[in-house]
């Protein structure tokens, strides 16, 4: 057992503060991490905020963890001393279900345990990547690859992950028609990816103030769905449709931009009920869809697939005092595209 | 040019009787059709009435058809007179578009050819299988396999369809756990289907009264889906859940029903919007999806699946003077499970 420098919250909404944490002593299968970046992602902000339900508190987010291991456990055999590496959502799961021996531990039938705000196998807390130190099980660690910048990696496994499972599984490739609505922490990485699967991608966006940044980050058209019939004439348009918006959509009139067997995958979560017309799927015999992040091998094959294409986020790095300013300016949107803590800043004492 | 009999609807919601209707005389690739039964589709009674919007009238329905070839253009390759064959729910289409190419003319860009309330590619109004002869160009017609049975064979070319296409396409099978919703025309049909590639299938119909039939039809399980939380007890159980119901589903409740990453398929399109709640979708990765009839190679597929495993319908057969009757019947779900119209009632002087 040891304590470790972390941000946590206090209670709903409390700011983020300096306090120390307890991670636990390495065991057989853990290696320690120090962790060099962390991103924000959006649930941080909602889980602190105790806007999903209640939340256990003190809170240390963070679940896009890039690090590098100083720590090796007797039994740990994939990392060593040295090694780079990363942590997703989450850090623990059965291991036996049907869903973990198949790959996908995040729907794990015990549930999967997550990275921060849950309750360890341990029967500890689990406390997240705002922190300079985390222990986790080798089975639930990443290997970062050469030539993926650690600060530029970090966003990759929560919000990489989240658009590249759908993009595989809903087949996003040379060919294919691909739309990207919302261009954010989310959507910026769908652009990158689906490109460099090979898709023709569009990003579908509120206004028209992110049309350049869209098509640097390669897509090939941009359109602003502002105003009432702005989507009319991309009707039957796209094979693939990925919505990373948490408002709700026109679902029939998106399911309308999609082709005949096309899939519109929702990665965001709008809440409450949105109407749906049952035509709108059984004309053109389409898919409405739901994806949530990934298994850890579909992880380590995003991290793969991104090193092979030089895929990091955009990020602005920011120093650990600045983490609230950040939370408000993501709920405002004014990011491009994703904020990550540098962790060292977090050890030192000037705050 | 040639006139047969035929049982027509003069105006919307107009009892059907007997007329007769010019068939276009045998073309280079056409085919002349005796037919000897056709179905009665829920979608007939729909379109008389004109509850599906402005139908053009008179109107012969009819698109479960079941005949023998009687003459065949000269440029006709792949039947010959006194072959067994079926009309289904088109006859034409564009034949150049990327759905034609890929057979999937039901999506044609153009258009299908719907068998009947529609216009051929002619220009003349198409008129279904309620008559005694019907011209089909060869591409459109389906090889009725030894071993089925005219009467029974009927009602797969819309029925059979419609249920085989998207239990190949979401995978039924060895494993899998299939449920399907609505014991009727479409539900026997495919209860039959799944059972016989090789999924464990569950009927969920409404009340108690059809257990028995379900289990006949090759069912595993059957629940009655009366009363609050009736389903409670099979949330996350099913890989695939076939709707055949036109009435509003409570979608949340149903894709609840679905295991991780399960997918329910409507093929019927109950009226105006639902409330759909997205977490649904994104809890379990789940998806809601349409399907609609299916290709001609599919179809013929389908016919040919039925043929080595002895699926047909199971058919009330009637004489064309019951036709009215049976559309009441039917708008009571008060078949087992499919009325067949014995064809050759109607050209009978007795009515």
């Amino acid at each position: 057992m040891t304590t470790v420098p972390a941000l946590a919250a206090a209670a709903p909404g409390a700011p983020l503060e300096p306090t120390r944490i307890r991670r636990r002593p390495v065991g057989e299968h853990d290696v320690l991490i120090e962790i060099a970046y962390v991103g924000i992602c959006h649930s941080d902000i909602h889980q602190v905020r105790e806007e999903w339900g209640a939340a256990a508190f003190p809170m240390v987010p963070g679940h896009e963890i890039a690090g590098v291991v100083t720590e090796a456990g007797p039994g740990v055999t994939r990392f060593a001393v040295g090694d780079r590496v990363g942590v997703g959502c989450l850090v623990d799961s059965c291991r036996r279900c049907a869903h973990c021996r198949r790959g996908e531990e995040q729907f794990c039938a015990e549930g999967m345990t997550s990275t921060y705000n849950a309750v360890g196998r341990d029967g500890a807390p689990t406390y997240g990547g705002y922190s300079t130190h985390i222990v986790v099980d080798e089975n639930y660690v990443l290997a970062l690859p050469d030539g993926l910048a650690p600060a530029e990696a970090a966003p990759l496994l929560c919000a990489g992950i989240t658009m590249y499972a759908p993009l595989v599984r809903w087949g996003a490739g040379p060919g294919r028609r691909v739309a990207i609505a919302g261009l954010g922490g989310l959507g910026h990485l769908g652009v990158k990816l689906a490109r460099a699967m090979g898709a023709e991608v569009t990003v579908l966006s509120r206004g028209p103030r992110k049309r350049e940044d869209a098509l640097r980050l390669g897509a090939a058209h941009f359109r602003a769905t502002g105003g009432p019939s702005a989507l009319d004439e991309l009707n039957g348009h796209f094979d693939l449709l990925v919505s990373t918006a948490s408002a709700p959509l026109d679902l029939d009139a998106y399911l309308g931009l999609l082709a005949v067997g096309g899939t519109l995958v929702h990665v965001g979560v709008p809440p409450g009920p949105s109407p749906l017309t049952v035509a709108a799927l059984v004309d053109g015999r389409r898919n409405l869809a739901g994806s949530f992040i990934g298994g850890i091998a579909e992880t380590q094959a995003m991290l793969d697939f991104c090193a092979a294409h030089r895929i990091g986020a955009e990020v602005e790095v920011i120093h650990a005092k600045q983490v609230d300013e950040a939370y408000d300016r993501v709920v405002a949107g004014d990011v491009r595209y994703r904020f990550v803590i540098d962790v060292s800043t977090l050890g030192r004492a000037d705050r």
